[in-house]
């Protein structure tokens, strides 16, 4: 059976696991306190060239997503999302269990547009009785978005002006970063994001760690207290320093964006073995997770030798399907797709 | 200057004002246990002919919404409404407060429909990852519902049907209910309400109180410890006296029904007066609000002699327009009315 | 029966109901955007010398509490309290259900001593675990306390000084306020609490009025978004205007102070008698509540003539019992007590 | 430098990290969904004697103890600990965080003794105002406790009993469950637990894993939902079979206690070591957490060789330390804590 239904089915890259052998009688105290996680965070602020930054390990998605949003909402206040957000779909509630609300915008391609921000924020404030209705305190996107698109550093620029213009904190959940930093064609950085969010997450559970998720806020103490969150949160690691030292080592001679590389070539590969095999794209997506159309018969050929992810079922028991990459996908077993592919009805 | 905004712009029916007067100087005791409330709720259960109801007075509507969802849902939980839902929108996210997201179906006049709920719920099993989702824990319904429209018995009945079939509660948020009660052709009553519903509560703000609404569970024992949630919640009087008394007048030789009924009788004047003059209805509702589409022009012409509420901005300065009666209504000041439509150009 | 059980047995001032008969009829706006809230609010500022205050009004302490504090506290941050606090105890866990802690302090006559705050703080900060900790956020405290006792001015400072040192906001619960400021002795005026405290209230509910407590922010924009709060809180009344009358005669030619100084003679009259009669003070408080010991022998003579408040059994049989007086308590029933003193064993 | 500061300064057991080699490149489904989950459960229900029992795997302990609390209570209803409990004290709030007060009951030894929840529990209900308090929902203890004592089985069953008779489930919070199980004279197994709790924990974080908790439910379906509570407080691990994994190495062979037994011997020796040094104890601990008071020449003579933990500071520079053993302490670490003892004033 091939493997392509997500980007977080094996363990990790293998020096991050030589590292963890490495260091693991070694004594250091717990809760992120040690040298490898301050390694790790110098190695980021480089990498984002931003020397200001403070940085967090935490250990998955939905608790950074949760404690972030906590963060910086007041109590009455909510995070404007895409319908499709994660935040408002997969987390179980994760947000409302904070008290917050999403208030959710439809989405263009995964993404959250400017102008329909914009829109929605004057529309809110038009209303008369905005004041008792959640009020908007920040923006969360993700970037890549849960199709896989991504925003244009114009487009980034646009909600940061919106997000100034009514005084919102931008918040950019990079699960797959990675991905979206490699992917041909952006002109998105690490130091643009940097600039252009008052904070954002660089994913290590799907790029390549075992787990981890490290929170970058460009500025100096944009959430005073924001260790004691985590801690609160159930966010904080006891034996902090494997998030350090797998943090150090993804942004050791440039890992990170090479192990991502990796997964965006697959990618495209996939990509181009579906669609020469006719396999209409759900979504045309730059970055390491695919969305095809595959009508029944090619669903039922397939089923015992590929293992893909069941996006949304469509009309004649057609489907939009998700093949993923990541920076373990072997090429071979690509290009045994291609193979498979050939055989299909 | 005529106001037609809402239900809430006087103080109380006579009665009850009259009532206070009278009981001022005695001497009870807080939180509830009184004589006054004690009689008020036999009165309720014998108008619900329901001789084991459990009765709760609490202060306003959104207390009671957040109060009785949180009493049922588990923290994982959320609630079905209909998207145009009061509990959704204007309640500045009093249930994600508590920790619950409401999850929204497109409403149909204002109703939720058992099919689309039903459709809801299977789909939501149905998808591989619904154990990563909120789950659904009980469903909200309002009588007379945002628009002013009604569900009929069958409806409710087929509700009921889904809720069961999913064993999901059934809450019925009655702020209006009076003006449901007494509605030209429903054939719904308070008897009904207890059989279908586990909880409902019969609105006395919006009916002829200063304030207070009446949380009916039919059957006993529905949520324990609901006083103490009350009391955590801030829905406690302390002198809850004041409570008892209201709704025992308003419970006495059925004056809540007849407040209710010269209110309904006041917006079927008010809705013959507005399409007579040819005003399109926005939506047709057999309750005491009345929705209207007003041009421009005529928005300008009655601006300074009649005050109602905008609903919606349209197009071309056109709006919808919500025109509410209410126990208090004067017949001659909706003659009024219809003499100024007549100056209109 | 003579009845002493606490300060809120009773409807409310007649000339609160008098104003509620004569503007029942007219019409305003809810949620308090009406002519006597801001009538009452203008009082209020003139009586606190605070023209700058932002003035909201709610309908409960537990509520009042709960919201204000939510309002000032971030996530992780809990509230400094004396260990007999009302927050800590009676209020069903209002403060916990906002998701925080109530950080307790041992009390000494009901009352949080400055240098106790202090200790706890320098103690707090000094832990090397503190990070892991709540976070004291702001400080809690009543006047009267729950004992009936009352700080000075100088005491009121000094909390001043400690809270300025750790920045964290003072917070005076007065939900007897009216008895505090007319003890015999004391020094403390609402101008001062306007000067000493970032947020105070004006108890309503047991000082005259049917319900309603008066939120005092000397500062303008304290808690930004308060009113949204509260409506998510469920603190905001429909027919806010209910509100407004209440407090405009408390506060006309000086009727909270009057009514107040009639409850402390009675108090005060009342403690005479009981230890005239030998009763052993349990506290000595300046304010309307009173808190003597009775053996056995006497609270079993009492129980059919004289209702009061058992606040904590002792040995023997014998309790600490409360004896509470209010606006509305007539000469005649306090001498008819010393009447009954006299005949007891 | 000798490091004795906690259990949590190492990596894993070699033989933890040797599995996560050997399966790094496995492809599995995520979220616990996972062969090697379903192996560690099953080897986890033999070991307790419980074939029955629930089993989930989580990351931390501060986030299972809010996750396993917040399953059990209702709104209004707290958790019964020791004050000195981890829940009170160390979580940041966690508890709080979801709604519920923490009930605190004076220790002794660290532990809560059942005479004491009786007598807690008695007192409660007998308070006319307990309705007005939070509720107590469950009860929490510790086993080792923070002072590393434990209970005995009669203790156990005598706090069950009285959870029975209040129908409060009992948690017990097992972070250090191994060196519980292995400690000297103790009669408490595994099955006894899956006996008497209706939850507990077996934690891995402290005993030999890199991170991991092992919440067992003895009886099915004591909490449902439990997975979708887990998600949405971000405690469901992406890549859950590093849980399975670890767990399934932890009870191979008996892994758990042999290594668990190891500390305890090596926690016997330093205590030998440093009560024949004359070091007073300051609490008996029979497990691998050792508190012992150290005048202040001793711990200027020791800062530099060797690092504890101050538990408290005591008078003239004195205090309490602890010294914490784990599955990675090496005998000849403590014996060169033997020769340093001997150097010292």
């Amino acid at each position: 059976m091939l493997y392509f239904d997500c980007d977080y089915m094996e363990g990790a890259h293998p020096a991050i696991l030589q590292r963890l052998m490495e260091t693991n009688m070694e004594h250091t105290y717990g809760y992120g306190k040690d040298a490898y996680c301050e390694s790790a965070k110098a190695k980021i602020r480089t990498a984002c060239q931003c020397p200001e930054a403070e940085i967090y390990f935490l250990v998955g998605g939905t608790q950074t997503n949760a404690t972030v949003i906590r963060g910086f909402l007041k109590p009455f206040e909510g995070v404007i999302a895409a319908d499709t957000g994660h935040i408002g779909v997969h987390e179980a509630g994760a947000i409302e269990s904070g008290g917050h609300k999403v208030l959710t915008i439809p989405h263009k391609n995964g993404k959250l547009e400017a102008a329909a921000v914009k829109h929605y924020l004057e529309r809110f404030y038009q209303d008369g009785s905005c004041t008792h209705m959640v009020q908007p305190g920040m923006v969360y996107i993700s970037h890549p978005t849960e199709y896989g698109t991504l925003y244009t550093k114009e487009e980034l620029k646009a909600l940061r002006k919106v997000c100034e213009e009514y005084q919102l904190p931008l918040f950019l959940d990079g699960a797959r970063l990675g991905y979206g930093l490699c992917a041909p064609g952006t002109d998105v950085t690490l130091a643009d994001l940097a600039k252009l969010c008052d904070v954002f997450y660089i994913g290590g559970t799907k790029v390549g760690a075992l787990f981890g998720e490290a929170v970058v806020f460009p500025k100096k103490n944009t959430v005073p207290g924001f260790f004691t969150l985590m801690k609160q949160q159930g966010a904080v690691l006891a034996k902090g320093r494997l998030l350090g030292i797998q943090f150090d080592t993804l942004f050791t001679e440039n890992l990170y964006l090479k192990i991502s590389s990796h997964a965006i070539e697959m990618a495209m590969r996939i990509k181009e073995l579906l669609t020469e095999h006719g396999c209409p794209l759900y979504i045309n997506s730059p970055t390491n997770q695919q969305f095809v159309v595959l009508n029944a018969a090619q669903r039922e050929a397939l089923k015992d030798r590929v293992s893909c992810e069941t996006w949304e079922e469509l009309e004649n028991g057609a489907a939009a399907v998700r093949f993923a990459s990541s920076w373990a996908t072997k090429p071979e077993d690509v290009e045994e797709l291609g193979r498979i592919l050939k055989t299909l009805p």
